[in-house]
């Protein structure tokens, strides 16, 4: 009955900075429960890959009791977190209530639309795998149209694929999209002629990975060129039926598929709580990652607001939100213990993306890498970060056989 | 320009049937359009291994454009055909008309609920890659809602898993689905009695698995019974609500989850032909396979009624459908060489079923095994029948994890 009197924490969320805190509390003398919509943790940065079918979600999505069997001081909960009362300090899921001693919100972001609700409705987003296995779908079923299709204006907007942010995800999609196509379609298509598609990349602003030193932005655009993505930057998008994208020019382009990766917010709950919120929603903390009114309430990860050293606020990452993680678990430990707590200070590990087979751009150590070297970085560190020695090896074995033979397996259209 | 009179062969469906004509018609001259549903064949004799999480879908479907890449005579289309005109020689296919020469209906089987209209809307069924994911969320959602229900008699109902048919599926998935919860669910939910959970193996008959010698079914239900399934024979059900089970003799068994194997009739496109119908719909063909008013047409599979030696139907199975679609790919060839054509024998290959890890029964060569060796008959003889080198490794590398550390790898609850 011991553990009745230790206190209670409650993290909600199990993404990275969720994870990793309760995973740095293993040790703590507290009670603790992971609340999460899902059953699984979800590794986001390849969530492109189920969505141009190089990855089934199981590689990438790893169940969360499974990951906690052995950490007997922590209780798993399916469900959604509806409301959280600091004063009463307790949250809802499920309609039940959960009270807390101590609180750490890593609720993470969710795709932002910046108000722009027909592209909300009529296009594609990659936050979640029902979106990634849902695009999916929709790309396989675009070429087998577009191979039964006698016009050619049709034909043509079936097979235009526009990927809306050249951020990270943007670059990435757009990467691998073209080179499914290149490499794989044009060989289960032999009949149709794949020079009408085409993959267009768009950014509204001038330049594409804006993180990144101006040489590997031209590296990325060489890199992005040669594997034939068009890239529109300037342009800015103010529409989109599903069939025809209206441009802030008034110009047009006819295509039956837009995957919008141009923007992230804090998850929508953060809006609900009362308290004082920045630039994308994300909830402000003060140095501890501590609401400033509840200092039992921690606040990690793509729902927090935190600056660097230069005033700028750090990036929606997954290295940001674990190492807020590590900061959350050990000031919960410092309180317990009476003791002071700990600033967060980010440490950048340094800037890395993959523009398909053979190609990346990489910023370490200080220095910058493009090409082949890049992407054996990008490789090594993804398969090693992916949780679960079974994940690995068949994640290994599908990107071998990918390399080898040019191949993708789980081109499967399933019904949703 | 030769190609254009070439015969067209359409062959609808590319389940096992449709899929051994078609490669089968190879070197055939003449032009073959194949049309399906899905973009994949489906290894069916393995889908209740995704309804209990110990496969995903990926390795048991495989994309028909890669299948027949470098077969060049064929044309695959994805589509469903809504109907036939028999006289005018055509097939409707996703709104267009799509002419034959020579027509192969392999248009499979789908689950036969004798009426019970009840028991189709709130059980699950085991016929596709979304029935199978659908019942998987839901028996994993079953113990999430369990570990936190704290009404008895809920938590009970909804840890009671019901199988109805005592037939292979049937056997298999209740076998499955106890070491699910023997092996993984007790250490997934430490915190839950998992001895509240029963798994009930339903049958209306007196015996399962009828096709198979006595000896054999008094294996199955010891290996069964040595696995904690409950087997009640001579038991009819008459409805259910999705909460509650109605026996025919008025008694009730409560269970949240009921999964149906007990009945397989033809695909119901056969109602709609217009031709002769024998029991569970399927159609009757003469010993050549062909309709008898429209010899131009083959019927093969589990849409064809077809009688063994001893006047007993062919079983609706993979072997069956298999050997059928190698007699009509060769009368075919008979016809356009103008031959006189072969009858169709089957030859009974054998029976063997799994009942879970280490046990299984088989009847081979006229001898019977069960248990270890069976097993290990089973495991050797599936993974060699599935489709593609690269899902043959990944299989067999789930497989020998789950051997070796009594693992399921997917519990991921997703959203339909």
């Amino acid at each position: 009955m011991k553990t009745m009197n230790l206190p209670h924490v409650v993290i909600v969320g199990a993404g990275f900075g969720g994870l990793e805190t309760a995973q740095r509390l293993r040790n703590a003398p507290a009670k603790i429960t992971l609340i999460d919509r899902q059953n699984y943790h979800l590794f986001q940065p390849l969530l492109y890959q189920v969505a141009i079918a190089g990855l089934v979600p199981s590689q990438i999505a790893y169940p969360l009791r499974t990951i906690f069997r052995k950490q007997k001081n922590l209780t798993f909960q399916m469900g959604e977190v509806t409301s959280i009362d600091f004063d009463g300090r307790y949250v809802r899921s499920n309609g039940s209530v959960i009270a807390y001693d101590y609180l750490v919100l890593a609720v993470g972001g969710q795709t932002n639309f910046f108000g722009l609700n027909a592209v909300e409705e009529n296009g594609f987003q990659l936050k979640s795998i029902e979106d990634a296995t849902g695009t999916r779908n929709h790309l396989l079923r675009m070429f087998e149209r577009a191979s039964r299709e006698v016009d050619p204006d049709i034909r043509k907007a079936l097979l235009t694929f526009v990927v809306v942010g050249g951020g990270p995800t943007g670059v990435e999609t757009a990467g691998a999209l073209a080179e499914l196509i290149t490499h794989v379609m044009t060989k289960d298509y032999p009949q149709m002629d794949l020079r009408e598609v085409r993959v267009l990349l768009l950014e509204a602003t001038g330049t594409v990975m804006t993180a990144y030193p101006d040489e590997l932005r031209k590296a990325t655009m060489k890199l992005l060129e040669d594997k034939n993505v068009e890239i529109l930057l300037n342009t800015r998008l103010t529409d989109y039926n599903g069939r025809r994208i209206t441009l802030a020019d008034g110009k047009h382009i006819d295509a039956y598929t837009l995957i919008w990766t141009a923007g992230v917010r804090s998850a929508e709950i953060t809006d609900r709580l009362g308290v004082q919120q920045a630039a994308a929603g994300r909830v402000r903390v003060g140095p501890t990652l501590q609401l400033s009114e509840h200092p039992e309430v921690f606040v990690i990860g793509d729902a927090a607001y935190v600056e660097d050293k230069k005033g700028q606020p750090l990036p929606m990452l997954a290295t940001v939100a674990q190492q807020q993680a590590r900061t959350a678990a050990r000031n919960i430990q410092h309180i317990l213990r009476g003791e002071k707590l700990d600033p967060f200070h980010y440490k950048d590990p340094g800037l890395l993306a993959t523009i398909g087979r053979n190609a990346a751009v990489a910023r370490i150590w200080g220095l910058s890498f493009s090409g082949f070297i890049a992407w054996v970085i990008w490789v090594g560190l993804h398969i090693f970060r992916l949780i679960g020695f079974r994940n690995r090896l068949v994640v290994l074995i599908n990107w071998a056989w990918d390399y080898f033979f040019y191949d993708n397996q789980v081109r499967l259209i399933t019904r949703e």
